[in-house]
């Protein structure tokens, strides 16, 4: 019979998401006449109409797609270079970094590229992860056999957890320990902390320092007002040597449901290959800077650009994004396409200066919201995140994200997303106020 | 320093496609006047225009995502449940097959699915391909570790190469050893062999007996118009005990650049734990039947269904298909759209004869084409499969793929692709014609 992946067995429960929609759906078949005044503001998803200079373009591309002379069928799987070209311009070259085109590869989502980029990773690596966090950072990893079995507390064996608390802002310094692969999110998903140049600094020293490797999530970069604050990895130097960086459209344009992101993996990032327990002269064991024949083949040596790996696995494992929806991606870089996504983020940000002065008026401690669009608010005393979680959707009728949900430092916390229209920001501040927490 | 993932470093090559593209490319600008008649039968990519029924859905669907209330956000990672609905309905149920919606998991590419299917699968299966075979479940195979080294003609050790030949008519029987994992594709690419219902019937009696796994790829079912031929596994009995079957909107909607694919997973079709190496009495010894803790968490038992393990896949490292793009799906199975993809089918076997009979008249071995779109042909004595590639591009200007770049059995065979336009398919006839070959 053929064998499972048995690393999956670890996994303790179903995916946040997942869970949070089975609960609003059993509240709301069991209260048909409240489930019509709930308001979402769980799960980071936007709400308001694609940008029109999206739309302009897609439709246009969908006439193309209609007629044999402009018709596309498969395109290069990095991406077409067009939006490569825009993407590098506009994202990193306008603002001085330095991003070649062929390091950007364009994907269909972020949560999708987070996931495969374990694919070039070897067993091995000590990996770590901020507690709390985005779940799957942690799930990829234990399915890819990463980790041990998890405690009562849901923490992996083997996985470095860094807390983040009050006490360091939400935003944890390198460890005292060696790892070798680190995840970090800035502006954070779930807390909304966006780390310093000081703080990003710190952390770019420790990976050079232990040549570790940064995954650095930029997916709400967008959400960045402060102009002292970075928006990527690579505006600390040093950063190209060690950090790939994941982009999205998702809450730029507001591709949730449209899907298009990318990811940048400069040449400079190397890594190495796990040390041979063969023992010498075995016939399989490894040559260090033996090429391998063949065109294309990656030549082998103890240490190695993740570049050409990366590039293997995305023409080998994906065919690309739609055609239209990348059209759609290169609108979002015009003067239109600019003016109209700075509309959006004004207007979500809108609603967390909202949130957040609701949530501060009856007494809760609040984080986050200010660079980013999650707000992240302390239960009251006694109160678990999933017991608030409740209690928000019985009293308020009101979806929020339960804290403990990203980990087990996220308990005692939940996190309201500002993605919403204006009209329900505000209800859903007139309902916060209205109750005797 | 991170590890990378060392199995990359055994892939022998670059995959097939882009080395064509570098071949092509070298041609074309040593030779700009000949550039100018290059005709593309080398990638199985679509030529023709989208469906009117799809373009005017996906019209559709960007009207609604340009207004708040019709707007759409993320959709469930396993696709729309209209769309899963139409699929189960019109591709399964409409032929007396039995498949439910949440057995449907829609994606954006069968060469996606046909990678990350071994996400589930552990370590120590044997699996069977076919020789010939599509390079993207060798390569997958590869850097997922389930291979040793290749050797010099490119075979991986450990996985067992099952011959396909004129003698066999390019259907393997099962083999005599056990396996347990077994790669199938009919209509077949590369050699537009197609399995008979008695063929199938054997592959299905195999893995019950072995309890193997068949992952069936059906990418190209709706060339079949023989009624004798099974277009899905499911059409076999038992199928669901042993088998997840692909298909793909690209060759029948001609979706190549727009991305829509699905898998079905049985709830039927159950895998096994690696036998655990640890000692009794170990700390993390795994305990068959004991239930892990936390909703949602997958039973512990020493067989397993693969559907939940697939499912929490897809939902962790997915995101779902493009709103737009399946809502062009969905109109694939409209009345209107299902005789709008029945005049591409027919247009691409239409050049399909011509091609067939161009290559037969000059004397050369031509098999497929009949209920697939690709043409399998044997080179002129003494010429290996890349010299026909370059004398194809040189001579008449024609871009196949070479056999050998599909395995070892490949060699001395080409593939063209029926895919163009009928003026193409018809010049490249007289191309074909014009040469003393």
């Amino acid at each position: 019979m053929a064998f499972l992946n048995e690393h999956f067995l670890k996994l303790k429960a179903g995916y946040l998401f997942p869970e949070i929609a089975r609960r609003v759906k059993a509240f709301a078949d069991a209260n048909p006449e409240a489930a019509t005044r709930i308001i979402r503001c769980g799960i980071g998803d936007v709400t308001e109409p694609l940008p029109a200079a999206a739309l302009k373009a897609m439709h246009q591309a969908l006439h193309e797609m209609g007629k044999r002379e402009s018709f596309h069928g498969y395109g290069p799987e990095q991406g077409y270079e067009w939006l490569r070209h825009a993407i590098a311009e506009h994202d990193f070259r306008a603002r001085g970094l330095e991003v070649a085109e062929d390091e950007i590869f364009v994907s269909d989502g972020s949560k999708c590229d987070c996931g495969n980029i374990l694919d070039i990773l070897g067993a091995g690596n000590r990996i770590a992860i901020t507690d709390p966090v985005y779940p799957v950072y942690v799930d990829t990893n234990v399915m890819a056999g990463h980790t041990g079995e998890a405690d009562a507390s849901g923490a992996y064996a083997g996985l470095v957890y860094l807390p983040c608390t009050e006490a360091n802002g939400f935003v944890p310094e390198p460890p005292a320990e060696h790892v070798d692969v680190i995840y970090l999110c800035f502006p954070n998903n779930p807390t909304g902390a966006v780390a310093t140049r000081a703080q990003l600094s710190a952390w770019v020293e420790y990976a050079r320092e232990h040549q570790a490797l940064i995954l650095f999530d930029a997916a709400y970069e967008a959400y960045i007002s402060d102009p002292a604050l970075p928006r990527s990895i690579y505006e600390i130097p040093g950063a190209r040597e060690c950090a790939i960086e994941f982009r999205s459209f998702s809450k730029n344009g507001g591709f949730t449901g449209t899907r298009c992101a990318f990811i940048v993996v400069p040449k400079t990032v190397l890594a190495t290959i796990p040390s041979d327990p063969r023992p010498a002269g075995h016939p399989e064991r490894r040559r260090p800077s033996a090429a391998v024949e063949g065109p294309g083949a990656t030549e082998r040596t103890a240490t190695h650009p993740l570049h050409p790996l990366w590039a293997r696995r995305h023409t080998t494992k994906f065919n690309g994004v739609s055609y239209i929806v990348q059209r759609g991606a290169e609108a979002l870089y015009t003067d239109e396409g600019k003016a109209q996504v700075a509309a959006l983020i004004a207007h979500y940000m809108g609603n967390s200066a909202i949130l957040r002065e609701a949530a501060r008026r009856v007494g809760w401690r609040v984080y986050g919201g200010e660079n980013a669009p999650y707000i992240w608010v302390s239960t009251p005393a006694g109160t678990t995140s999933w017991e608030m979680f409740d209690r928000m959707l019985g009293e308020a009728n009101v979806v929020v994200t339960p804290g403990s949900g990203f980990g087990a430092m996220g308990e005692g916390w939940f996190r309201i997303s500002a993605f919403n229209s204006r009209a329900n920001a505000e209800e859903v501040a007139r309902r916060i106020a209205a109750i005797a927490w």
